[in-house]
Formats: C-alpha cells, structure tokens, sequence
C-alpha cells in the first residue's frame, strides 16, 4: 500500500458531537447526496449477482435476477475523504468511521452504538494453547441492547429517516427486536417488531420495555419474513432486515474498522465469527478491503474462520463439502437460535471467503458450545450469549485442526451478552439449571472451581463446616 | 482556580495499554508505594469520623472510634502529576484518570471498566419540561457486568491483587454478586460470593457464569455482613465491600471524571444520583472536589439530588427533617432491593451534600420508579434497573418542586441495565407482567403507543384487521 494520509479536507470531515445531539433531522426530507462532496463517495446499489446497478433507496433486490443488493462506494471519493487523523480526533461509536458507511452524515440522534472494547485474553488464550498475547475478544456484548445487532441496526434506521420512514419494523427471534425498539425510541419512531408466537415471553421483554408494540405471528420465521416483505411493501414500514437490508448489512464493516484501530491501524492473521446468514462473517472481510483500499491500513493476508451449531450448519457441510452449494437445514436442531438459519442468504460467498482467505468454516456440538461459554466466563469475565460460545468452539476446534497456528494473532468476535440466554451454559453438564439453582452442592463441571454451594447458616463454623475455605 | 497544568512527569505518567494486558502484576509481592514519585500521591487512610489516621492497606475501621476510613491523597502532589493532555492520550477506561484513584499502577490485567456513555436525553428532558440540550444521562448500563459496581470491584480488585490475596469475596444481594465474580476471573482470582439463601435464583446465575462460588446464607443481609467480617478476619479473604471498602468507595469517583470530561472538562449544574448507602452520591461530589483541587475543571457551585424508594427511604426522611440523624428503616418495602439498605452508612455524609449543595433528597413511589422505566426505554432506548427507575423518577420530582430549573444542565445517573430485573418496569400498571406476557393486547399504559399485541395469522389480511397498520 501506499502512504496513508494523514489529513482530510475540511468540507468534508464532521466532528461528530461529543454526545448524542438533538435537533432536527439534518438531511431528513431532502434527497440523499445533494452535496457533492459526501454524494460522491456512495456510488449506489448494485446486485451481488448478477452487478446490476441500482440506484441509492429501500431496495434490496435484483428486479433482474432477484439476486441481494449491495452498496458500492467510489472508493477513490473515500480515499480522498478519510484518514486516521480525521477518525481519531473524532468521538467514540460506529460514526467515527462515517466515509465508509452508507450515510450522508453522522445522524444528529441515535442510540451510542460501538466502540466496544478488544480485550486481549490471555487466560483464555493459554488455556486454547495460543502463545500470550495472540488472542483478542471484540467484545460486543457491549453495546446498547447487548448485541452487535445494534451496529447494523443503527445504520438501517439512520438510513430510514434520511428515506422518510415514520415506522421501524423487523421480523425477528431474539436480540434484533430489542435493537430495533431501542434504536426507533432513540430516534423518536415508531416500532413494530414481529415474532413467532411460540417465541419464550422473557425474548420479547427487552422489546417491550423501549414501547415497541410486539406482534406475535402463529407461523414459523419464514412465514414471517414473508409476511413482513408484503407489509413493508403495503405500509410503507423500514423493516431493517428486510427493505433495508442492503445499508443494515454494511453496520457489521464496523467490527472490522474498529479492530483495525484498536490493534493500532493493523489487520490480525485470524478472524473468527459466528456464521447465521453469513452476512456478519463476510462484511467484515469486506470492512478490511476497504481500510485497505481506503489507504487506512497495510494490506495482509487475513484468515476467516467460521463457526456453526452442528445443530444448523449448512455453510460448514458447504465447506466440508469442496463445492459451494448451500443445502437448506429443514429443522434446526440447536440450543443457539441465534445460528439456527437454515437457509443462509450469504452462505456460498462465506464458503468462498474461508476458501480464498486460508480460513475454515467448523461446525460445533451444543455441549462444546456451552463449555466455551463457561470458560470463557471463567477465564475472562466475560459472560456471551450462545453464538459467542459457537465462536470460542470454533477457534479451538479450528486451532486443533491447524487453520490456527499457536502464534497466530487472533481475534474472535463475541457478538451478544449471556444475560438474555442464562440457561445455556448449564447446557450438557451432569446437572440441569434448575438443580444447579435448587443448590445442588459443587455443579458438575464446576467442582473446585466455583459453583453453588449448600446453603450454610450464618455462622463462621457453619462455613468452615462447609469446606468452603 | 489558577490555570490547567498541561504536561506532567513522564517518570509518573503511564500510558494505559490499548487493551487489557497480561503478564506478571508489577507491584504484586512488593509494598505499595515503592517508587516515591508515585507513592506521594497516596498519603493513607483516614478516619471519615474522627480523622485519624491509618496507613495504607486492608483496614477500613477506625480503631479509635470504629467510624469508616477513607482514603487520602497529597492534592498538591496529584495536582503535579496530573493533566488534561494526559488523561486524554490514555485509552478509554477508569485507569485513564490514574492519577486520581488509590493504586500506585494501572493493573496488567482485569475488565475494562467505565468510559460509559454520556447521552444527550431531549426526549426524555422534553417530557420532564428540561430545554434542549439540557439533560444528560450517564449511561453505566454498559458495564462489563451492566451496573456501576463494575466501577468499585474494580479498585477494590486491583488492590486485592497488589496487597496479595488470592480470594476475592464480597456480600450481595444482587449486581455486586457478578461484578466481583467477573472481576476475579479477568485477574485470575478466586471469588466466593455470599447471598441470601432467599434470593431469586436468577441473581445469582450472573455470579455462576464467571465461575464463582456461590454461597447462599441462612439469614438476613446484616447477618451475612457478620459473617463476612469473621471470614476476612480468619481466612484472609479481599471482600471488596469490607476490609476493601475505602479503595472500594473511591471507584464511585470514576462516574465523576468521566462526567467532567465528556462534558468538556466542566462542572454540571446538577447530579441526580440513586441514594443506597449514600457512598456513591457523595463519592461523586468528592470527584468534583479533587478535580478542581487538581486543575483540571473550573469550580462552580453543582447541586446533587439524591434518591431514594419510598419504602426505604432514611436518607431522604432525614433531609425533609432538617435534622442529619438518620432513622434506619427495619423493614424495607419496594421493588427497588439495590436501594433497599435500612441503615445507610454514608447517610448523613449525603445530608450535609444535599444541604451545602442547594440540592435535595426526595423519595418516590414505586408506582413511580415503574412509570420512569417505561418513559426512559421509550423515549431514549435505554432500559434501566430499578435504581435507574428511581433515578428519573427523582430527577422529575425534583423538577417539579423548583430544586433543579428548566436551564438547569443535569447529569442524571444511570446505574445499572434493567435486563437483570426486567418484572420491575410491569409494576404499578393495571395488568400485570404475567398477563402482558400472556399475550393480553395493548398492554394498559402502553395502549397506542407500543405493547403486546393478540397473536395473528401470517398474511396481511390479518394483520390489517389487527388495526396494527
């Protein structure tokens, strides 16, 4: 690469307020890109199969071949327009990255999304048999509903008020709908989230406290997603994940971004991501092209490991296979709901990323996965949903294998908070939760080590009596 | 105040490392204060009552008159060895303000803690009558562990580690339980968390998912804080809210630097801050003291509002007394448990800061608390605890009493994220969390603007009959 710019023209960068701002919506009600100095750098839509291109807007499928669309960017107008000075003297979030992003500019309102912390974790890291100091956790369980959905929200809804959109909406399982609710009660819109009906009450808690109204939908999530295409097409609803796919996708580019700051303007050797749609796993790729591009850092090769529930693995058996068509899992079969996505729109362009970059895509059983979630707890404090313990699985099943050298610098990506799922790290242990919580003395799988004790009485004999010390 | 000293020593300043490091403690095995650039700093403890003095370690009772010890710095030497421009160069975090806070160095390793959001809350200050631009929320949701105990495990960990035990223990009735485990297993200390044999099992799985042993006690929570006593004393344990109390308490301080910076390196008008035992709210103004003593922040005259449930509410019946004894509530009667301590040790510390302050001490229904949840999440997306619920609901009361004016610039204190008691924010309504979970449509008080809605068919026929549209 060469020389990396230091300085950026002053029309162009915008301190983003130190805090959220309010005020009117700046560009709300004008056509996105009237100023030509930010309208250059997003070029528009364009289809991920067959290229067609297609015009900034809610669209998100080929009419041509119905293939996903994409946003193109004129990268030159980004190289011109970004440089590491001009992000760092900016405040903390997802906007500091704003010229690689699919927005005019940095919305005036809006939830405080990113900048979560990379933890370098070495107890755990010694535990896999990494060298010190190679393994690092981006850790997302940090952001403000818990979960990285929050970075691709947050783009879709700025997105969705720079469209005119009154009503954000998703079609969702879990940590999407709380995301949503927060983003739109930030905004000041209007919420509607759909999920299935059999859905466990405590999922739709996070949503219903940000006032979202909550529609359960006897169907299954296809039907829903179904449903929610002909409601964002006769409402006029932003649905995130659906009209707005194509800018929602790009919110994962900034996991990518901000790893490379935070390893000091450096890409690692190995990436490793949970897989669900695949969209996570190859937006971050992509995220890395366009720091290289963008001149922001030197290019090197990056190994892309995935991870899946063995459970609902359709992108693994892809990989495993040599070839790259993807077949459907008709009934998923895993304690991770978050992975459970039988057919993975972005799966044959992860299988290909694992393929070019040297990386690999493993599958994992449920028990590894709740074990990953207890050590990691145990030896970093850090406490991640089921996909976060898919991803520990996969780097130590992809370190055993040899796709990860022991001296490889390594960041794994943990991307939701174990709070909203507590029951599934007791999964596969000798004892159940509930007789861990009936005060089962030393948990299987924890003795010596931590667990639930007998209760004692509140006396110091009682508590020596009890082999505590 | 003379003008801001703008470089500092560089034998004293330590630049954080970008992310957690590892390696051998530097200070562990060695007394504190070896090198005595730094050791100046940190001139001991002191007895909050009588002012006695006591030498730095693990005491935290004054021998002379039993009172609390706090710890005391040589102001003149922070001062020297402080700055704007070097806090600003160090990484995010609580140790970026070193030089302010009871360790000698920034640790090698454990969470990383604070440089939580500062939000501009328009919405919800609109709601209240604020100006624009005139409230803020301190958003400690976004802790390591989702509560500001992060904060004081964190001090009182770092000095486990450097006056050498190897057990981090603590009692607690809810978020402290997790943010002690957490913090020992980043360290790679042992933690044993003892709580009430009658707590809910869900407040003790966060403890459990960091490998901590958990030990229920027979009894009420003063029986457990004996007990605690007699263990620190026999087996040597670091409880962090016991004989590390006085390193503990200086962690709350934190929420004030931060405040200070984010706001520019200015004072607030005013603070609303949750009132429990009363060490946080004054920890605060003690914040703000030593950044101004330090150079680092104008003075100005700040009024602190604190808060306080009205089933348990000592602090704030003393106030409205205009006595400063305080009456310890035996009983205590609300949903708030974080709140719910009947005798308050820094009760008529918060008293006096109220009074000296122009502030005040109100006290709120829990009805109250509930409605101020629901308002918060729906208009700026953040979901709080029921500390959070106090909080708000104090600010607004407040408010309408003429303490804080519509100008007024308020930092409002958001300890801790609802998704740990999510029940709370159902309370006071006319159906209750059962029903709205049970699917009852336009959940009361949420009717129009957000609730569950009936189950519907997956077509949109259904939906627009729904009168969803």
């Amino acid at each position: 690469m060469t020389a990396v710019a230091t300085t950026s023209p002053s029309d162009v960068v915008q301190e983003p307020k130190p805090v959220r701002a309010s005020g009117p919506t700046p560009d709300a009600g004008r056509s996105p890109g009237t100023d030509p100095a930010v309208r250059s750098r997003i070029a528009g839509l364009r289809c991920k199969n067959c290229h067609r291109p297609e015009a900034i807007g809610p669209h998100f499928v080929c009419p041509a071949c119905f293939g996903g669309l994409e946003v193109v960017y004129d990268r030159d107008a980004v190289r011109a327009q970004v440089s590491r000075a001009a992000i760092e003297a900016r405040d903390p979030g997802i906007w500091r990255y704003l010229e690689l992003l699919p927005v005019d500019q940095a919305p005036a309102r809006g939830l405080a999304v990113g900048s979560t912390p990379l933890i370098r974790a070495d107890r755990l890291g010694a535990d896999i048999g990494l060298a010190s100091g190679r393994l690092f956790l981006k850790d997302d369980t940090r952001n403000p509903t818990l979960s990285f959905k929050d970075r691709v929200v947050a783009i879709a809804a700025a997105r969705a008020v720079t469209f005119g959109f009154d009503t954000l909406a998703c079609a969702s399982t879990g940590n999407l709908a709380g995301a949503t609710a927060a983003a739109a009660a930030a905004l000041g819109l209007r919420a509607v989230v759909f999920v299935p009906a059999s859905l466990e009450p405590a999922k739709i808690d996070h949503a219903l406290s940000f006032g979202a109204t909550v529609v359960p939908v006897e169907g299954t999530y296809d039907d829903i997603n179904r449903l929610s295409l002909e409601i964002a097409d006769e409402e006029g609803w932003a649905f995130v994940n659906v009209n707005l796919r194509p800018f929602y996708a790009e919110g994962s580019k900034t996991l990518a971004f901000e790893v490379a700051e935070q390893l000091g303007w450096r890409l690692p050797d190995v990436i490793v991501a949970p897989i669900a749609s695949g969209s996570l796993y190859t937006k971050v790729a992509r995220g890395f092209e366009e720091l290289v591009a963008a001149g922001l850092v030197e290019d090197k090769p990056v190994k892309f490991v995935g991870s899946q529930p063995d459970g609902c693995s359709p992108v693994a058996q892809a990989f495993a296979s040599g070839g790259d068509e993807i077949h459907p899992v008709r009934n998923p079969d895993t304690i991770v709901r978050s992975l459970a996505i039988g057919s993975p729109a972005d799966g044959r362009y992860a299988v290909a990323l694992a393929r070019a970059s040297g990386g690999s895509i493993v599958s994992v059983p449920d028990g590894a996965t709740a074990d990953a979630i207890r050590r990691l707890g145990r030896t970093e404090g850090v406490f991640a949903e089921t996909a976060g313990g898919v991803t520990v699985a996969g780097l130590e099943a992809a370190y055993r294998s040899g796709v990860i050298g022991p001296d490889d610098e390594v960041v794994a990506l943990i991307t939701g908070n174990g709070v909203k799922t507590p029951d599934a790290k007791w999964y596969g242990l000798g004892g159940s939760a509930d007789e861990a919580r009936a005060g089962v003395p030393n948990h299987p799988g924890s003795a010596g080590s931590g667990g639930l004790a007998s209760p004692i009485e509140p006396s110091y004999t009682a508590f020596a009596r009890a082999g505590l010390a």
